[in-house]
């Protein structure tokens, strides 16, 4: 089984090592590139370079996990501390910003990064350029008619007012040819988990990438989050979501919606969120994917192992002729 | 042949360079730990570590010369760009910080970047923690008795008085335990060639440093400069670069000191230099070592191959029986 997960941020991370377990026959990450938060956001702004923080996390995720794997993944995620001018900066960032200098192409970078820490599989940003995001928001004014636009990746994910709309600027960005042939040629593509706005939708303002999706023969699953995110998404049902996803990608096709079980507590909500599947062509799947902690209290990140299964168990279902009717 | 080579900056970069065409059972590099300038200086300040510069820049100069170690060593020397926080930061220095953090210890850290390069030899810093040079300097008033401290590695190298004597702060520091044992261990140690306040004397200061040179079985030689540097030793004969070892490590006994054939011209000033070699028990070489340019004209840097053929020279004519009375 080949894997491709599009993502990023901490959403991809889970989602990744969750891949990993699966012993897929190779795993790519399609990661976002509209970060302008944090060290990332410091780096793009200094360099001009395509954010790599989301790029990083996902190589830390992928990395080898015998001692030299673990010890670089966590070399690149560490932070320097203290106040001074580096103190929040992530080493793994640093370092795919001086490759991309030294290699020319933030590609070359990632991949010497995946060769270092002997990467279970490749990343690959969704576009070869840094994009920003612009958000239509509503309710911020005492008029909630009233839309203002809100730019920049940080301000969107924590603005007070609800989001409506998301662009990319500039606008219909070209996709990384990588990208592309990584959805063509998967046997299993996943979407999200993640900051809605900030992680997932990026992807599908992309022509190029809606295109490989909807030819690509890969299974397409969307994989819902477990809570809804304070600031961005604040309140939105798991309906809204793949709404949101349609109302961003209207020709977008997928096969799969991904719903923790313990999400859905009511059969209308069940209604609501089968009706919305059915617009982007998908039928939903409930399956338990949410990490127990060491006291089996539910917690709201997933859970690798049963991610792993899931995976393996929609692919295998998926393959198997006259399942999918 | 075990080589261990004493230094920093560019000259032990290019001994470095010398010893490895020598093909050497072993390389070690000991590194002094004083710099406070640029970016080392402000890592050292900012993450209250060993300043990283000079154990880069030996890491550098013993990476595999295969494309693998030539991309990592020039990332590792890689210097950002643009006119931000991160500008003039090597990228070296700062994987160094970052693996010292999470690996809790600048030895490990090095030698983690020298698996990264798949490294010819090892990199120790000669202490394992940072240290201070204080200088006295001479001719910073109007009347030329008054000496004056000088503090910092970049106040000494770059003062216009002259420097008489320089010691480290703190005193007597401990010597890392694996520097005394590669210098223990050697066959050949060099000393020099490089800055002499900075990077030469430091490594004198060190009372366990000194103890190794003075119980080790190695030939030891030191490499004279090409050129009175501008600045710390501006004007000074290579005699008294040799007094000033002397000076500072009354102890020392050396066996050869390496002197560029082309660096001596008459008679009378190798008779001085003669003289101070003695003091410390060392004879004299002349010996051609001297980087010429494409025009076959002489430059001021030191030809790694002249160097691996000199210090395999002395090394087999010290192993003669006889050879060395």
């Amino acid at each position: 089984m080949k894997i491709t997960s599009l993502g990023g941020g901490h959403g991809l991370y889970q989602t990744l090592v969750g891949a990993r377990l699966c012993e897929p026959e190779s795993i790519t990450a399609i990661v976002t590139v509209a970060d302008d938060g944090g060290s990332s956001g410091r780096i793009r702004r200094e360099l001009g370079i395509i954010p790599p923080g989301d790029l990083r996390m996902a190589l830390a995720a992928l990395a080898a996990d015998d001692a030299h794997g673990t010890m670089w993944a966590e070399t690149l995620q560490h932070r320097f501390g203290g106040n001074g001018a580096l103190a929040g900066h992530a080493v793994g960032n640093l370092l795919i910003a001086g490759l991309t200098s030294v290699l020319g192409s933030e590609q070359a970078a990632l991949d010497a990064v995946a060769d270092l820490t002997r990467s279970h599989g490749r990343v690959l940003p969704m576009c070869n350029e840094p994009l920003e995001i612009e958000a239509d928001v509503s309710g911020l004014d005492d008029d909630p008619r009233i839309i203002r636009p809100v730019r920049g990746q940080v301000a969107v994910a924590t603005t007070p007012g609800t989001v409506r709309r998301v662009r990319l600027i500039p606008d219909r960005p070209e996709a990384s040819p990588a990208a592309v042939e990584a959805i063509l040629d998967a046997d299993l593509v996943t979407i999200g988990p993640g900051s809605w706005f900030s992680s997932v939708i990026p992807h599908l303002l992309v022509p190029g990438i809606v295109d490989a999706l909807n030819q690509t023969s890969a299974l397409k699953a969307v994989l819902l989050n477990l809570s809804a995110e304070p600031g961005e998404t604040q309140g939105f049902s798991s309906e809204r979501h793949l709404h949101m996803l349609s109302q961003h990608a209207p020709s977008l096709t997928i096969d799969r919606i991904l719903v923790d079980v313990h999400t859905i507590p009511t059969a209308s909500e069940r209604a609501y969120l089968d009706r919305a599947a059915c617009t982007l062509g998908a039928s939903v799947e409930l399956v338990d994917v949410r990490l127990e902690d060491a006291e089996g209290r539910m917690t709201n990140r997933h859970d690798p192992a049963k991610l792993c299964a899931t995976l393996r168990q929609i692919h295998r279902v998926a393959r198997t002729p006259g399942a999918d009717d």
